[in-house]
């Protein structure tokens, strides 16, 4: 295992003692948690959002604390749901009194504990509600998960929410643009390598030299078939086309090419070039275009295709400032 | 070689197609050429921006081009300097009259190319100036330099000289606040890992499961020390203490805490935390800090740590907004 830390059972800890080192007028570590909120926070009139899981997927989710998106963050230990105090932390810091919205990567670990979290702050009187993403569509089940997994769909879900909420839209107004996103947004990941989990030690599979897993998760959960690695042009094609095959893409488009975690951004755009041919190609008009890494699995070498539909309305909202470190807009 | 690309031969043609179609309203390809362009250069009474140099170091530069930073970015062949006549088309593409300068990574066939482009683009009567940024202070001398090296530190140039060029500056004003960012910034790198040129197939030299390298180049040059892997206090330490050395920090500093291309942004953060405690120890003031990948070597796992010395002039440039991609502020 080649990495640049310190304790392998204290990476969360230093990691998240780092990121607020670096914009401590912004972001602040809520005491005795690792859960990361805006300095300003709670904003009055604001619905408060919060996201979070597993760490290891990096800028996801603390990158995204910052105006116009996310109000905090909880941050698990690697690939593990953070606990549902942790959370309850975060909602009592992050409301204003206009409630609480919580969006969910679809892992069972993360669905119970935020669920359980969002029971305590109801019992405090704290209105909260919940959107759970699973655009993964790798997958209709996983040992992880009851459903579709949750990947990089759901920094477009911050995105729409955030910017709601940023407007002061009531909560059933953020969640139902949360909810909107999230039903109109598809991902689908592949990888050339496994990562390593620091305190395991060990990757959490194999794949040879020659070959490429398709339908990865981005917890080195299995995919759906591993082949020999084919061209960028190839996995272009076949990731798009299995999420052009699954939702009816009818409107304008938001395309993100998301590296998980080592694959140089040189390749993203190797891969970007054929998305949108393709795109081109049927007709679909894309609106705006991410390149970069959004989502991550640690270190592992490979990339994701999301695409969302977009109305009016999410057009609009994506158009919204953020001023988040990952997602400045 | 595990890479997600087309043709080896063709990766950097693919990149630039690939990045100019993820921001088709922002730049656009100069055609004939891989130079990177805003679509509204040249701006009037702007003194025009270049840099670039071989690629694989993504998102430096391309990724910089943007109001507020550079105007145009010249991509060469991977880790190979782009050619006279490219940057030539570069710099005629933006100039508005005011001039341009160039802003150039200590490499003696970077230096060579874009000071032939320079020549002849002043045989065509247009004003240029150039900056050459040193910042890496591993080595004295290499086998692709006279003098020091130009690495991540070379960001924050752009990012002052950008600045200074949105404000309308003269060249010679533009000129003088790069060079003295180019004067007040220092940089080292470690690297875990090598990487691979797509077109060589195989790494540039190879390092033990429990090896790792300090002072390395950005092209997989050999560092100045081979050793087993310490933890990252240590990596900070080694790193900042050096930079600390080479320079009389006097003012506030921004910092830059920069991934090689595969170290997850778990690891900058963690490497941030213990630079952000060897500057508070040292009394010195942290003004901004930046933690991620702004100066890659194609998929290398490793990091490099940069300081800025501030005075009010880069102080107040370094707050002015910037639209590129890769340095929104």
């Amino acid at each position: 295992m080649k990495k640049i830390i310190n304790d392998p059972n204290q990476v969360v800890q230093d990691m998240v003692e780092g990121l607020v080192a670096s914009s401590p007028n912004d972001i602040k570590q809520l005491p005795g948690t690792t859960a990361v909120v805006k300095t300003d926070a709670p904003n009055a009139n604001k619905v408060g959002l919060v996201s979070g899981g597993g760490s290891g997927h990096e800028p996801a989710h603390a990158g995204y604390v910052g105006k116009g998106m996310l109000d905090a963050a909880v941050v698990g230990e690697v690939f593990t749901s953070p606990t549902p105090d942790q959370v309850f932390e975060a909602i009592k810091a992050v409301d204003s009194g206009a409630g609480v919205l919580l969006i969910i990567k679809n892992y069972t670990g993360d669905v119970l504990n935020f669920e359980m979290a969002a029971e305590l702050a109801e019992a405090e009187g704290i209105r909260v509600e919940k959107v759970i993403v699973n655009d993964d569509i790798a997958v209709e089940e996983s040992s992880s998960t009851t459903g579709r997994r949750g990947i990089a769909g759901t920094v477009f879900v911050h995105k729409m929410a955030g910017a709601k909420a940023e407007q002061r839209g009531t909560l059933e107004e953020v969640k139902a643009v949360a909810a909107k996103a999230a039903t109109n947004v598809r991902s689908m990941g592949m990888a050339l390598t496994p990562c390593t989990v620091p305190a395991a030690g060990t990757p959490s599979f194999q794949l040879d030299e020659n070959e490429m897993e398709i339908g990865i998760g981005i917890h080195g959960e299995a995919g759906i078939e591993r082949k020999v690695i084919s061209t960028a042009d190839d996995v272009a094609a076949e990731l798009t086309g299995k999420i052009l095959e699954d939702f009816d893409f009818t409107g304008d488009v938001a395309v993100m090419v998301n590296g998980l975690g080592s694959t140089p951004e040189m390749e993203l755009y190797i891969v970007n070039k054929k998305v949108q041919a393709i795109l081109a190609e049927k007709g679909l008009n894309v609106y705006k275009t991410f390149v970069g890494e959004y989502m991550t699995s640690l270190e592992m070498a490979g990339c994701s295709v999301t695409l969302l539909n977009l109305d009016d309305e999410l057009k609009e909202l994506l158009d919204v400032a953020s001023d988040a470190p990952a997602f400045r807009s």
